[in-house]
């Protein structure tokens, strides 16, 4: 794990180095992102899979960068629709230059993961390429789902699950298929590895949906309460939505229409009737639900017993912000 | 030629039918972007080269299909910079949406164009790939380089002529190379057609701004001294302050910071001083010289007597306009 970590990093800091030149307003932005930091994950997992298949991981890693590039491009994108100042509390690129340079520079920034997963040497690089345009696809579908998602009255729960399906959990599935092609897995292997990361990632966004409402400040990272304070359809409030009785549908209502600047009695309201619906339970059966299904797909596959509890490892520690 | 036209317009529709999906908000700008007509200079010239060289039309017409969609892609971003209201008389993008929705749709364009080229089926699919991924980043940097132009004290005719190779001619270039390789010409075939294309390039913009001075509204389609109105730094006016006089480069300064709302008397005043200089005479010989360039290269190639003279006309007619 911890070569895969460094050979990561040596080649993202080579893709920085290499990533220089005029205009400058291009170039600056794009390692700007990339040196912000994140877990990484996607790109870890694509070179650890690849190893649990046999495969080299220096073979990998120009797509495991590829999946990194075009990760950070569409956070760059997504900040400039979604008007955030932040972004792991630095300023966001439109804030730190402009929205014209966050445009053109995330449109570079995404020709530079082409670029990268181009340098794959496999027979299979047509098939990469493929599954990571189709990825690129439902990720911006997701993108536009979620923004959609704000102003559509009766949003459903399959909705959403298929939202953060595209937003989220394709790229993940994506990165581990990948890494199982580089590794010349049967089509078999590649395709659950490919469902167990689509599981998992729903798995996760689902946990991100509760720790924002019932984490601490330490373990999530973000504003505990967030969610609530801009009425965003998650899981939860769907959920509750589904279940309150019509007093409990009165006082949503309320708070879900409530103006004042003081956002903590609305943080409160709303989280008293999610305790009243028992709704925590609910997400964490939803998340196990999915997480199961990811298990049933890993044990699928033909990976031995240590790679399987490596993935397993894996997803558990995901999850393992819920306390 | 005709053959050519038809097949490519038979393409489009077909892409245009089959990019439906949902959210419609990331598909219907794409098609209304590709429908607003355009020459289709690029995708023709791409199948004509191939055809040219013995090359198979049908082979070339996925690439040709990705290089519209990719151009049209760059204008869809590029009118989001400029706050362009009207692209072909038409709202542009963000204007008909949003800005959000013109940021997405051309990224998820962008990949449409990606996955076209990877239609294209050839041993060469990875030379071909990346060459459009070099010159989808060379667009990038001459848009940024267009946008910093504007502010910088001191450009000059090489900053001038590097910045509109960028933006302008590579992509042709790109075009003729991608459709010489598609048909196998010759390592050296496929680069004396793209260093044809890149001259044609640079020259057919000199073009674009001695009519934006001097075309008549008729031949132009835009609206004529719209460059000289919004001080653009094109090559007359780079060339213009390069020869004034004193008393001549006052007035130029004197229009330069003209803030009047009737704007006339400052077109008239710049043209005024541009006839003093000469200086359509000095554009089109610069023009000149790079279609004389441009037609070096063509020699050098091997194509037949036949195709080399319908590639001049196909020059000689993006030159038509001047008169």
């Amino acid at each position: 794990m911890q070569h895969i970590k460094e050979t990561l990093q040596q080649g993202l800091n080579d893709f920085i180095k290499s990533n220089s030149g005029n205009p400058k307003e291009l170039y600056e932005p794009i390692n700007y992102s990339l040196s912000l930091g994140g877990k990484r994950l996607r790109p870890i997992l694509l070179m650890q899979v690849c190893e649990a298949f046999g495969g080299d991981i220096q073979t990998a890693l120009p797509a495991a960068l590829g999946i990194e590039v075009f990760h950070n491009f569409t956070l760059l994108h997504d900040d400039i629709m979604d008007n955030a100042p932040l972004r792991r509390n630095k300023p966001t690129v439109h804030e730190k230059w402009n929205s014209n340079i966050a445009i053109l520079s995330g449109d570079t920034m995404f020709v530079k993961a082409y670029q990268l997963v181009l340098q794959t040497k496999h027979p299979k690089i047509i098939e990469l390429l493929a599954l990571f345009s189709k990825t690129a696809i439902e990720v911006c579908e997701g993108q536009q789902l979620d923004m959609n998602f704000e102003t559509i009255p009766n949003a459903s729960i399959n909705d959403y699950i298929r939202m953060i399906e595209l937003k989220t959990a394709v790229l993940l599935a994506a990165s581990l298929k990948m890494g199982s092609i580089i590794a010349n897995a049967s089509d078999n292997d590649a395709e659950s590895m490919y469902e167990f990361g689509r599981n998992v990632g729903i798995a996760f966004q689902l946990q991100d949906d509760i720790l924002d409402v019932f984490g601490s400040q330490e373990n999530f990272g973000k504003m505990v309460g967030g969610d609530i304070a801009c009425n965003k359809k998650t899981y939860l409030l769907l959920k509750s939505i589904e279940l309150a009785n019509p007093k409990q549908q009165m006082e949503l209502s309320h708070w879900l229409s409530y103006k004042d600047e003081n956002i903590i009695p609305k943080i409160e309201g709303v989280k008293e009737i999610y305790r009243q619906l028992d709704i925590r339970k609910h997400a964490e059966q939803k998340m196990q639900d999915y997480l199961e299904l990811a298990l049933v797909y890993l044990n699928k596959s033909s990976l031995n017993s240590e790679s399987k509890l490596m993935l397993q490892a894996f997803a558990d520690e995901l999850m393992v912000r819920v306390n």
